[in-house]
């Protein structure tokens, strides 16, 4: 995985995470970080900046690093592992990922599920905004979400969704059981054959006009009222 | 102010908001929004590419507006007319603005104050990213936090901050009176003199290692807190 930017590259380098090359522009002169890159004995190649553009989209400030991919966690591991679940529906803005999964980690929830396609995954903008969490935290990429849902309630968790219809208000829900909580897709919330599959549908009130929370608001909202009954 | 981006565009010519200039690449062949332009009866103008870029950083997919700036609300006003306000203690970053003026308008907070200075003020990503809701909410800009602050205990209101330090749980609050809520900085957190003229101070209890949330999570958690004893 390419990860971009100064800060980004300090905060690796700094940590002495795995970073398996460093790529830096030509005439790169930042002091501290070349001075970090000469201690941490890795192989770093210099590149013209149109083809660290093509990398990166344009925003790397001049140093691209490859790290090793985020491994995900087994399936079955995690569900004997966790009481309380994070499961995201399709979600498409990384921001909202990674500040979803720095939630998780903060909140201590056990583990999180995320469907292989049409789904963010765990990317440098995913990285970025987890905010150093990504390695306190167990991920599972499902590719089959309806099954996985299924083998979630053979193993006893009651799984709740977050809806606006045929809901009940949030603070209304016994969440003393084994929970895995849905969060739905930025704008189409979550797919019908998981609406379906929900124990219970939570709405969280809204009292405005525009009645939508950002994702991972909401998604705060939420794990924050499954936890407040439990530690 | 400038907003950029062809979503933005064809939301704000279908709800017929006041666009005061329209600027279109040369070449811009967006059927859909060309159609709304015709219709709408505004200034346009046509610019190369490289002008463009300059007005907007790059981000600009061929089509700038120019819409009236946000109208900041008076602040004795907002004062008098409100039971709950969220006071921002220098954000930089403009998509944890936009989301907690969306979360603000959902859950019904009467009114919103900003620092002048030092602090991300309504611009086209705080406008994007509070999805629509910035002519629901009541915004005051102000010079000075501190006096601003005292105003508001005179009127009445308790301030109600938020950190990890010197802190008491969230959940232990009585917020049945009038309430300033205080968020801090992304990074930083609140400033001293403002941490010093909190009646409380407010923590979401973390499990994990790293110990924050992203500054518009947190803001959705205690938001929500205020307001699940009032409404």
């Amino acid at each position: 995985m390419l990860v971009f930017g100064r800060n980004v590259a300090k905060d690796l380098l700094k940590k002495d995470k795995k970073v398996q090359k460093i790529i830096i522009q030509e005439g790169f002169d930042d002091k501290e970080l070349l001075s970090l890159i000469e201690n941490a004995n890795i192989r770093v190649e210099t590149r013209p900046k149109r083809e660290m553009d093509h990398l990166s989209n344009g925003v790397h400030q001049g140093i691209i690093l490859d790290i090793p991919d985020y491994q995900y966690k087994s399936l079955d591991e995690v569900i004997n592992n966790s009481n309380f679940i994070v499961m995201l529906d399709h979600l498409e803005d990384p921001h909202n990922v990674g500040a979803i999964i720095r939630t998780c980690e903060a909140a201590g929830v056990d583990g999180i599920i995320l469907p292989t396609d049409r789904q963010v995954q765990i990317n440098s903008t995913v990285m970025k905004t987890s905010a150093g969490t990504l390695d306190n935290v167990n991920i599972v990429s499902v590719t089959n979400v309806a099954n996985t849902i299924d083998k979630l309630k053979e193993a006893g968790f009651w799984i709740v969704g977050t809806a606006l219809d045929d809901s009940v208000d949030y603070r209304e829900i016994d969440y003393s059981g084994k929970i895995a909580l849905i969060i739905g897709n930025e704008g189409l919330g979550m797919t019908k054959l998981v609406t379906k599959k929900c124990d219970y549908i939570a709405k969280i009130p809204m009292y405005g006009t525009t009645n939508s929370l950002n994702a991972s608001v909401a998604a705060g909202i939420m794990i924050y009222e499954v936890i407040r009954n439990r530690k």
